[in-house]
């Protein structure tokens, strides 16, 4: 599902920036020439993401045909102690790509591990979890696809993807109502409106303005049950997003509220990475 | 200590993935030429780091001059609560680089923090908390610099950054002794030789061979004991490192050990952001 | 409107290109430091867009400070003979940009001034005018900013930014219902939906669907009639597209079916440039 | 003729802008692997340019092989209804270059298309049509390739591509004579210089000065044929240029004058796209 | 001379050659903040060539104004022991960027000053000194500048800027008649041609298909005597080139025969660089 | 050894510089299509260095598979007349790259065989000849690459790379001890110490500061042999470096006084090209 055209050049500069002006340990010690074999293999359980991001590492690094014997996919479950990966090429070159390989692939199977727990959770109730923007800079596109990978959904991509008027939007013009009709004059028929709600006034405050989804921000559960209510009587159309602190302990409390959508910021921010290694095998 | 000039393009990319094709949301409710207060807040405490990261994204953000008339620099200390960056420019642009400049500063923050703890937990002991390669792709100047602000040290920048001779390449040419031979045949006067001994026979041939500096990998505490004792009886002047599943749990208990060098992935592969944000202010 | 950090490269390039190894006439001609005045001039009437660009690519080519001692600003009228922008800078400066600024400025006030065209054309109904993705390869932004300043609206910016169904999606997967359901499986809650259709029975199965926007391609007036009553008749909210070969000739009898939305592909692939010059001033 | 080594960057960043983070709706229609086929149609009459760039497209954006079974070659003639390119590929990465191959493909073979309308109406003549610098930015390299599809031949690619003395030139340093002395004193022996005259005394001042070529700026028939006689009596070796405001209803007349050279901005500045598009087939 | 705008590029990855993952010494050692005064001295005599290249070197790498107190220009003479520039900015940033501006100014100021020679030993006679193609990779703009500072004039660029017919071409189509009809054909009125000639038959050749220069290759110093003789007494407007092999013993025979131009390899592929270096002074 | 991926961007560079916007000569010239055979021969005797970058210049200019039916191999004696490489490709293709891959070819050939002169003269020695950071802008990697095909070892290759206290450090900080004492704080365990004294109370005082490598910069030889003598009897493990004005006259004395390293700034600033062609064969 990722486009690998698109994060090309991110792989690269990732290579680039392990490698630095060559591997000075492996080239000392290992023929160019030589042909090696080895295994990436998972050191924990957890949800797989990024396998085609650490393929196509060892092409990008290897000067001849690269193969995989053996391969996981996205999505797959990871039991520790178990392969993930299987890579026949040059030696030197799959101890070039190593580093480079598991970064991706551990932060990337991170996400989605931690996403499939939210997911697990909410599961009996009809909510979507969805990301945000917190994602580490310049790696949005790859957060975004693992939390996919997971069972969540995407949030807005950039701040082009999506109109969501937020607190200081409404600092800056004085009131929901003006930062709503702000925005039609000039709104491509492409875009939906979401609005922030961090108070009950708020919330109808967007109704009025015919918001077309609402984010319940940072509310505390009698407000959220209160603003679902207000907005389910008022308009079964409008989606309600809860947002802000969203953790674990709170997840299920929430997705009872009947609410469409809770985003969860720590799912980018904060997830742990997969352990995992790579081994030369006998080949 | 950070160099701007290197990491200048790093945040013009993620600069341009937040904002892809425009802010729509902010363009159709602000006007451009309004000018605009607002305030970075720590909402938890912390170590501050990457704040000259921050103030890069506004100023590479506004064609106008922009001024911040109150910082924290990096190595303070964070209370929930308290200012972090105060920037006057467009209200417009610190909209548009709200979310880059929050997602740089919390993670590098996250990094830092986690990196004192370990810190202050082995100050009694005369050992460094060194970082490793185990950092978010194109990130890693960045990340190592958290670490420093935090009290660690760094260890390689990149595979050209030192010698580190692994398990896979002894297995590629059979034992530590033929590798630190093939290494010395053409070594820079200016680069150490660190290898990796998994058990007690390899911290012997690593000996041996004169390593400047012996990594004790994954070993057990049982182990360590015995690996220490043999090396400082050898040769007092050998740095030796424990690395390997090193936690906030089991560190003291590494550094009593009068190790000289302790290495700690977690710390850039699963540090936590700390929260922050941005506030609009009167102006 | 137009993000300037985001089109600084392509403006960059642009000099490069028509730079080449140096400008040999007029770095044998005049003096490095020779101050010069110069004034962009409107050989024909129309509608300004890009002056923001044109003024960019004097202060990038320029080591010293530009000024601007006269502007007009997008969206103004230009009257054969009168200045648009009057530059003082370095002389060799100033020509080594003249033919970057005016390639820039001639293009997108041709397009502004067709655009505007058909929005004056369609005054009297509630019609939106739309741009399509027919643009010049990497000049999108540019060329879709042009269509704004003109009056008109953005359809879809790239295949991110909202989803279309179309003729050869349908194909591939047996029928609109169908791809409807596809998409609808892992799409994130800020995207409507769009579906083109190229005959009756498809806006059938289209407003089945419920598809937030209808596209009726290259259909007869006739045809655009009857899909107009009979998808006002099943849902007023579904917004109608009209798309294909839309000219000026055409554009008014379509207009008056009162759908929503029409969409001219020769706005952006097909719009004759202005004429303009720049000429040196007595400084 | 098209180096596709120099231009490989334009077009991949010219998919870049039109897939954006992804193609939403082809990804969730279509299998990844499936399989396809499709046609690239003409509907209208014209001279193809640029099937290599087209071709390019589809190569670039495939991890797999493609396969153009069928192909028409720049300068053949396009047929309304008939086939101009063949592709099998992943159905999916064919609807991803979709419109970028059509936007190349039509816009180059519209410049294509009227640049053989001059030609062919100045055929009786023995007169050369150039294309000028008012090329489209970032794409000059392409529209002059397409010029000379059409059987146009090309005028300086880049301001260090010949020597070209402007009005503004003459301006800047007082007259003709200086102006081209000065240029002489360091002049490559490889160049040529060529005159810009936009009255018969700057004719005589510049045949005095020897250019190789000189160029009757806006000048009137009358105007013309005056320069021309005077050129023609002074120098047979000088060629003459006519310039400015060349359309179709007047290239005969001028070329009737004998003139060398006519160079048309309209080739690239203003040509209309020709219309095409792709289909899928049974594959 | 030299457009800074484009060489810009260059200098900002020879900084980041350099500097790599920052200056680990200086970083240590001097206060980020603490002014600095530092001087570039020559160590040998000859011509300053690259002194705006060393300026921007020192901007580049500050965040603050750099002050430059006193600095010669390029074609002046450098005298040993003599300051070239003095430049006041962070002292951090003066040892950050002195290895690449001595590197850029040495490498030039060394091209400069033997070119300086070949023109001062010719000066008698009417002949142009210049370049070739065997430069620098890369660095081609920045060479040809120091060889016009030294006195001598640029030959082609690259293989856009000007036709010159070589052996291998000869030998491809058969002969120098059918190479120059080939070339005819298409050529843009701006080009001139050159044919490379390696004995009498084929000047003889050149001759009858109206070469505009004619360049003798590896000739003894009877056939170019010979060859001028037959040129001259052909067609006096032909410019004449010698070539292959020219060094600072043979150069002034060579004039003597009273060809037009002379190209010099030896000027760019091996200029012996300059010895300079840089300071820090009591500020 | 070189790492192909680090550097293709170098020679893509390389390859846009010497082709422009097309090798107009050739493309009038030879048949697109047209098979070729051509050598690359040895116009003087030395060692080789670069011949796989050569070999990457012709595949990253062909479209088809390029085959290298004869090659010498890095470190390779040239004899004069005698074949270096034989290329089959595009015969249009062989002649767009031949001035490219010659430029990189006969640079790295030049420095390879000075570096073999002073490796073979000092060669009774137990001495390491080593390169400098005089190296061509933006060449760095493959200067010292060739160094090392001469047999020579690399100092460091940026400023990252090892501390080096230099003069200007020294004197900005007030002293050996000062300097040494400030790195300690924050130095990466990896990282060597060396010292540059310009005289024997600073070879004290790096003595005293434990310094790992003591640069003599611009000893006379009286001082080197003090300055070895004071050295080998504080500190056996110290590495001795003689670095300045070192040439082929007077390295020999300097190895005689048993110093551990001699760097020489000559081999990539100044070294000679080495004489190469390529001449089309019958294929």
């Amino acid at each position: 599902m990722l486009d690998l055209a698109l994060i090309r050049p991110l792989i690269q500069s990732a290579l680039k920036e392990d490698i630095g002006r060559g591997d000075i340990t492996s080239q000392a010690i290992i023929f160019p020439s030589s042909c090696g074999k080895a295994e990436i293999v998972a050191e924990e359980k957890g949800i797989l993401a990024g396998v085609e991001l650490a393929k196509e590492v060892f092409r990008l690094i290897s000067s001849e045909k690269v193969e995989f014997s053996y391969s996981l996919k996205d999505r797959d479950i990871l039991v520790k102690g178990e392969p993930i990966l299987i890579i026949k090429s040059e030696a030197l070159n799959i101890l070039k790509g190593e580093r480079t390989a598991l970064n991706f692939l551990s932060r990337l199977s991170g996400i989605a591990t931690l996403t499939k727990k939210y997911v697990d959770l909410t599961h009996p109730f009809k909510v979507k979890i969805l990301d945000t923007r917190k994602t580490t800079p310049n790696l949005r596109l790859l957060e975004k696809h693992a939390v996919k990978i997971g069972g969540g959904f995407n949030h807005r991509f950039a701040l082009d993807d999506g109109i969501l008027i937020k607190d200081n939007h409404i600092k800056a013009c004085g009131g929901v109502k003006e930062a709503v009709a702000r925005v039609r004059r000039s709104l491509s028929p492409f875009k939906k409106i979401e609005v922030e709600a961090a108070r009950l006034s708020q919330v109808e405050e967007a109704l009025a303005a015919k918001a077309d989804i609402i984010m319940l921000d940072n509310m505390s559960m009698e407000e959220i049950k209160e603003a679902v209510k207000l907005i389910r009587e008022s308009n079964e159309g409008t989606l309600i997003e809860v947002s802000g602190g969203v953790n674990l302990a709170s997840v299920v409390e929430i997705a009872r509220t009947k609410v469409d959508l809770i985003s969860v910021g720590q799912l980018t921010h904060s997830a742990r990475s997969l352990k995992m290694s790579l081994n030369l095998m006998e080949s």
